[in-house]
Formats: C-alpha cells, sequence, structure tokens
C-alpha cells in the first residue's frame, strides 16, 4: 500500500544519543542529539541513462505510475490530516507550463511579468472582506503555509514590542514554537483545558505575574496540523482573551494578538460563533488562515492579513533591504494565488457554508456511532476534528492516516469525507477493536478527553 | 501588454513620510514610513454570481484567457530576470490533481501519505553528490525558495555561534538582510570590488578588527535575483574566505559559512573554476541553492544541504518542537520535488553542460554585440549576467523585462533566450539608442561597471 514509504521510518525511529559536536560558543558543550535512525531511506533515485533514451523514458513512466497509485490510494484514505480532496482546478492546466513568481510586495508592480499579483489581490481583497477589514486598511500577502502567515504576525509582534513576552498555550501549533526560537522571544507557555482551549484562568495569572511587560498573544483558532500530534480543534475565544488583557491593565497600545487560523478561521464565520470568529472589528493585529487545509489546493499556501500600518515595522531596514518588501519570503509561488482564486470565484460563501454544514454534520455522524460502539471520543463544539480511542492496530492507522498520539488518534472530517467512507472506515475499526479487547478492558481516556467523553468502565455512561 | 499589471506601480511610487504609530517600545516614536502610493491596485476579483453558472464560468475562462496570452507575452520577453523557461512537464500533468505536502523531515516518515518523499530524496541525494558530501554525512530539504535555504543557513550559524557576527558583502542578496533582522544578529557589511565580488581587504581588515567574536560568513555564489536591482552575477571565492579566516586566527571551530548559491551554484561545476565550486570538502556549513532558477520549475523552490550533525542544532528546542522537523516552514510543496526529479533525470548533468556552455556563449555574444555598438557592457568570469547602459525608455525595459537600477540594467542569458531573440533585443535597442543620444553624450559608468568597460566620451577604448 505504501510501498514508496521511506524506509517506514516513524517518528519513534529518532535516536537520542549523547553528542560533543557543540561549540564553546553554541552553549552546552554535551547536548542531547535527536537524530533519524538512518538517513539511508528509500528513495527514488536520479539516474546517469548514457543516453539511452528508451530507459529514461521508462524509468520516469514506470515511476510515475507507482506514484500516481499510491497517491491515489492514500487519498482516497485520507481521514487524519487536513487536506480538502474535493476540488476541480482542470481549468488550471493551461497555466502549468509557465513560470510564475510574486516575489515581493503583492501590492508594488516591478518589471518581472511572469507573476499573477491581480490574482493574489483578489483573493486578499475577498479574505480581507471575509476577515471585516477595509480594503485600504489591509496588507497581506499569499504565503507558502499557515506556517509562514505566524512567522509574519509574530514578527509584527515582536517589532512592536521588543521586550514583550508572548503568550500561547501549551496546545499551540508548533510553528510558534519555532518562531519564538527564530526571532529569540521570551514565550510564557499557558495551561489548556481538556478541550484543547487555553485556560483563562492561567492566563490571567501569567499575564498579571508579568504585567510590566507588553504581551503578544497568539489565539489558536482551531488549530489542527501538528506532525505526529493529535489535536482537538478548540478555538480560543479571541473576545474573551482582550477582555482578560485589559482587566489585567494591559492597554490596547501594549498588546498585539495573532489568529492561527490554519482550518476553523474559514470556517467559524459560517457556524454562528461570533465571539470566536477572526475580525479586525476586534483589535487584533494579524491572521494566518492556510489555503490548502479547508479550500483546498494541490500545493501548499496560506493568507496572512493585517494592518497595513503595521507593514512599516517591515521595512524598518530599508538601507539594508533594497526593496519595499514586507513578506518573509523572497521568490513566491504565483500558482497557488491562481488556485485560491478559482476556488472561490466557483464556489464563494455558499458553497463553503453547505461544506461546512455537511462536514458539522457528519463530525457528529461519526462521534455518535464511536460512541454507539462504545469507544471513547470528543467532538468540540464549532470543531470537525473527531478525536478518539487510539486503534491498537498501527496497520490501520497508516491506512486511515489517523494523525494519533498517545492513547488518542483523531479525523478530520473534511468535505472529501463522506458517510460511506466513514461507514468502511467504522466497520473495520469495530470489528477489529473486538479482537483487541477480547481479554483485556479499553484504556481510560479521562485525562486526554475528559470524563464526559470517556466510556472506559470507570466512566461509561 | 502588461494589461493586467497592478495599477502600473514600481518601485518608485513609494510615499516616504514621517510617522508616529511606533509604540514607546518599538524604539523611535518617530520613524520612516515607507509605503506604496495606493494599495487600491488593479486585482481580478472574486465575485459572487448569485448562482448565475454560465456569467461565473465565462468570467473565469476570460480571466483565464487574457492571463493566459499575456504569460505567453512576458515568457517570450523574459531577459531580466533568472528563470529558465525551457522546459517541458507534460508528464507531471496527471500529477495536479492530488494534494503533496511534505510537511516535516524529509528523511523521517509519518502516518500521512500524501507525500513525495521519495522524490524529495532522490533530489536531495543528487544535490549532496553534487556537491561533494556523502549521503550518510549530509541533511537538507527542498525549500520554498532559495530565500528559505539562506534562512536556514544563517541559523544554524546563529545556533552554533549566538555571539558570532555576520560577515557578507554590501551586493547579498536581500534575504541576508531579513535573515539578520529576524535572527537579531550583528552584520559586518564588507565592501564589494567594481565586479560584484566581496573586497577581500576589506573583509580581512573587519574580521581582524572582531578577531574575539565568531565569524558567520555568507558567501555570494553569483546571486541575482533582488527585486528592483542589478546584480552583477560574481562569486566570492570560497577558498580565499577560508583562507583569511585561517590567516586571521579564526580557527575552523570558530567560524561558519554558508554559500548562497542561487542561481550559479549549479553553474559553477561546469565551468572550470574548481576554487569557487561549492563543495562539502571545503570547511562550508551549508549551501541554498534555488531550484527555479537554472533547472526551471514552473512553482518556486530551492534546495537546502547541510551537515547532518547541524540538524542537531535546529532540534535542540525538543520539548517545545513536537516533531524531529529542523526545517523552516511547516507544510511543504510536495509537487515541487518531482518537477526537480522529472527535471535531473529527464536532463541530468549532460544536458547542464551543453545548456551552461551555450548561455555562457550568448552571454559572450550580447557582451560582444554591446560593446561593437559602442554601449558600455560588462560580463563577469564564470557569470551569464550582462550588466549595460540602462536604455532610457522606460518602456523597453518593462517590455523586456529588464532588471534596471541606476544607471544599469541586466539581462541574465538563461537557457531560454536564444541568439534570435537577443537579436530582437539588440536591433531595438541599438535602434532607438540612437534617437536618445542624439543631441546628448551617453553617460559614463566606471563607477557602477569599471572603466575597462565603459565606452563614454572619457573611456571610450
Amino acid at each position: 500500500m505504501n510501498d514508496f514509504d521511506p524506509a517506514n521510518a516513524t517518528q519513534s525511529s529518532a535516536v537520542v544519543e549523547n553528542s560533543t559536536t557543540g561549540s564553546e560558543e553554541g552553549g552546552n558543550s554535551k547536548r542531547q542529539k535527536i537524530l533519524p535512525k538512518t538517513l539511508e531511506s528509500k528513495s527514488f533515485a536520479i539516474k546517469d541513462f548514457e543516453g539511452n533514451k528508451e530507459d529514461q523514458e521508462d524509468y520516469i513512466a514506470n515511476t510515475m505510475a507507482t506514484y500516481k497509485k499510491n497517491l491515489t490510494d492514500r487519498s482516497e484514505h485520507q481521514l487524519g490530516y487536513p487536506f480538502n480532496l474535493e476540488y476541480d482546478y482542470k481549468d488550471l492546466n493551461q497555466l502549468m507550463p509557465f513560470s510564475i513568481n510574486n516575489i515581493g510586495d503583492p501590492f508594488i508592480g516591478g518589471d518581472c511579468g511572469n507573476h499573477s499579483r491581480p490574482f493574489e489581490v483578489g483573493v486578499l481583497d475577498w479574505f480581507a472582506e471575509f476577515m471585516k477589514i477595509e480594503k485600504n486598511e489591509y496588507w497581506g500577502y499569499i504565503t507558502s503555509c499557515g506556517t509562514e502567515g505566524n512567522f509574519h504576525g509574530i514578527l509584527t509582534g515582536r517589532k512592536m514590542f521588543p521586550n514583550g513576552i508572548l503568550y500561547a498555550s501549551k496546545e499551540s501549533h508548533y510553528s510558534i514554537a519555532k518562531a519564538i526560537d527564530m526571532f529569540s522571544m521570551k514565550w510564557v507557555q499557558v495551561e489548556t483545558q481538556v478541550s484543547g482551549e487555553i485556560d483563562y484562568h492561567d492566563f490571567k495569572t501569567k499575564l498579571l505575574a508579568n504585567k510590566e511587560f507588553p504581551a503578544i498573544v497568539v489565539a489558536n483558532i482551531g488549530m489542527v496540523f501538528v506532525v505526529g500530534t493529535t489535536m482537538k480543534g478548540a478555538v480560543d475565544d479571541i473576545d474573551f482573551i482582550i477582555q482578560i488583557l485589559k482587566e489585567g491593565g494591559i492597554s490596547q497600545d501594549r498588546f498585539y494578538i495573532h489568529c492561527d487560523g490554519a482550518l476553523s478561521g474559514i470556517l467559524l464565520p459560517f457556524m454562528e460563533c461570533e465571539k470566536k470568529v477572526i475580525s479586525f472589528k476586534k483589535p487584533i493585529g494579524s491572521a494566518s488562515i492556510s489555503g490548502h487545509n479547508f479550500i483546498g489546493c494541490p500545493i501548499t499556501c496560506g493568507v496572512l492579513i493585517t494592518r497595513k500600518d503595521y507593514i512599516n515595522f517591515h521595512s524598518r531596514n530599508i538601507e539594508y533591504i533594497a526593496s519595499q518588501d514586507a513578506t518573509i519570503m523572497g521568490s513566491r509561488n504565483g500558482h497557488a494565488p491562481i488556485f485560491l482564486w478559482h476556488a472561490l470565484n466557483r464556489e464563494g460563501c455558499k458553497l463553503i457554508q453547505k461544506q461546512v454544514e455537511e462536514c458539522l454534520k457528519n463530525a457528529r455522524y461519526l462521534k455518535g456511532c464511536l460512541c454507539k460502539a462504545g469507544i471513547s471520543a470528543m467532538l468540540n463544539e464549532s470543531s470537525i476534528i473527531v478525536v478518539f480511542e487510539r486503534p491498537k492496530d498501527e496497520e490501520l492507522i497508516r491506512k486511515w492516516q489517523l494523525a494519533s498520539q498517545g492513547n488518542v488518534s483523531h479525523v478530520v472530517v473534511m468535505p472529501h469525507v463522506s458517510v460511506a467512507m466513514l461507514n468502511t472506515f467504522l466497520d473495520e475499526l469495530i470489528s477489529k477493536r473486538l479482537t483487541w479487547y477480547k481479554d483485556e478492558i479499553p484504556p481510560c481516556l479521562e485525562v486526554d478527553i475528559g470524563k464526559e467523553n470517556c466510556t472506559c468502565a470507570l466512566h461509561k455512561c
């Protein structure tokens, strides 16, 4: 099934050893070394056919055929990762032979004509309206992924408040930790509730303990995709965060809020959950939303929206940066904006609304079926992520690509996840589970998903 | 010709004004504000057709047709930017309907099957061999662009030497300035020679003045693409840089060298210029090469290669980062590695060799024709970039997409730039120039390209 998978290596294959490679300047001279067990993983090699065109063409064609077959299988069994695979971009095949590069600012033209800025600006305008900010008040760009948007937002926060402290919950996407490390910031990690939502009490306590410093806050808006971990799709309450900041004596000119809205940023406005919606009517600074998650796009991408005034902070070192470029990257994929533009023009709000309703319905259906079968499961409000007891069979996890961590796995009910697909999965899971727990009892998941969702012998409702 | 270009805005449209938006914590409360004159640029809007499918399809089809026409024209007149437009990826259209995401480490598999890691590892292995480092000694990944590779290399340097000073010439790519700003590093900017190559004497002087600090050095290997500026494609001499470091008393455990090899990194090994070639047999730490530049790829991408031991520095905060992910980004474009894999398998070293020879020949031809026509022009050794007197007609610059700055413009002689294309351009330039300098004399370009390349009244050879 997964015949090309590099050496079937997983995270657990890490070798942890002590090393003395660190230099004096590098800090610890003894430091933990985390390396994959082997770098000699399986790969499709680049071969030299010494002019034998036929062999060369055969090799390429066979590799493509094998890979396409595998990819088709993998796409048909994609339950655990938040890619919407239901899209049709045939119209855009005609553009694939062109190199398109949106390097620099989306709103500033240049001499290089191989760009797609008019598509990019069209998409950005749509997202600006979606997040309730006027055209002449926002700035943004299409990023290579949600992470880049998070970097941009957090960097803006640091530039506004160089001595600010970053507050983000411990269930934040790992791009937040990367940003803190890269940008040399101080992170006060906030506890979470069982749902995965930030613990507001802990946030308030930690904020008050550091009230002499400005606050840079990352709000997790249903964040979902962390390599090898299970997320619950919980949404931090932006309004409540703002209230706590104000009550804590951090006035609006001393805080910056970045919203990591990877998946749910686009869903919430369709869920009648105003207080958690990303809106620039609230005093937030920036928001990052993924393009390949709910909208769906073969190429990874994201959207960053911020307030126009803030790009000034990124152009500070204008004597070094010979450009008004306030983006993080250099060359930027010019095809991605066209995919998003096409999806939004074809689908628009009506289709997204329909898809969101369908996904919510199917997520509730999955949760219901799991409960009925006596399997511990949790589904947060305003979420399409069902977290449940981790299957004991690793093969089943791999087959259905269930993101799994510790005792739990999750399914992200995306638009391509049909009831039929869920039923096939459920049949397989339930029948196999009978054999796993023939002679032993299922684990208690109170700590992971709360006792109200646990069906272990103790909590069984 | 460029009918969709956003508001025909150029860099010069910036508004420089004083602002008081800076906060106390942000440093200067009075700060220069650099903003584009307008953000209301032309765009292709996302429209709501209220269910009228026919109008919707028409709008999409018409926009695509207009855009494709423009893109075709722009590609036929692409002289100034280093995209190789001569490629054929028809084989890969069959994969475009798939979402492919290589999130995380290329060498570590996971539960998510929609990836292209075997292609990525194949391409990385090729580049590792190309840069003379053993398979079991390197680590790397396919980046979203050359800039991301530069970020990775420089960040590795900072992690090894937190109190290190970064040395890079003032003609470095602007991603270096971005990295210094993001990573809060200290940059000692080194002067350049007229050729654009680093001034070794100045480097030595500045190094000796700071010899108590470790050195992080960025070597520019024919760097070329800076928004709105003209680059000369000069190559810093890695061997000489190493010699200066050693002579200056900076031993190998106190320096880190990153090679920014965006364009020329892949050309030099075919030019018999060993001392400037990126090779891990030399004590360098990392190298970044662009994928969409010389190899050619419709989607922007790059390759980062570093020493395997160094990824340890990126996994230091393992308690925060719930992954062994040592990449900069999160979700990573899984299509890009397949494009590069396809190009390298079809083309391999032989075709690159042929293309490099052809490009060098054509670059010399262009330089020769310009000189013959009395136009000041420069062509560095081991370079395919011809720098020459800036045309006085901005329309001509836009038509041929000549990157231009101050008194000079440049043409990057890529594989798609044929002699026929150059002749058309030359005819147009030479005939128009006769009218520009009918009553006035052409400018002196001694400062820009050296007196030996200047054909002004004073220096005319």
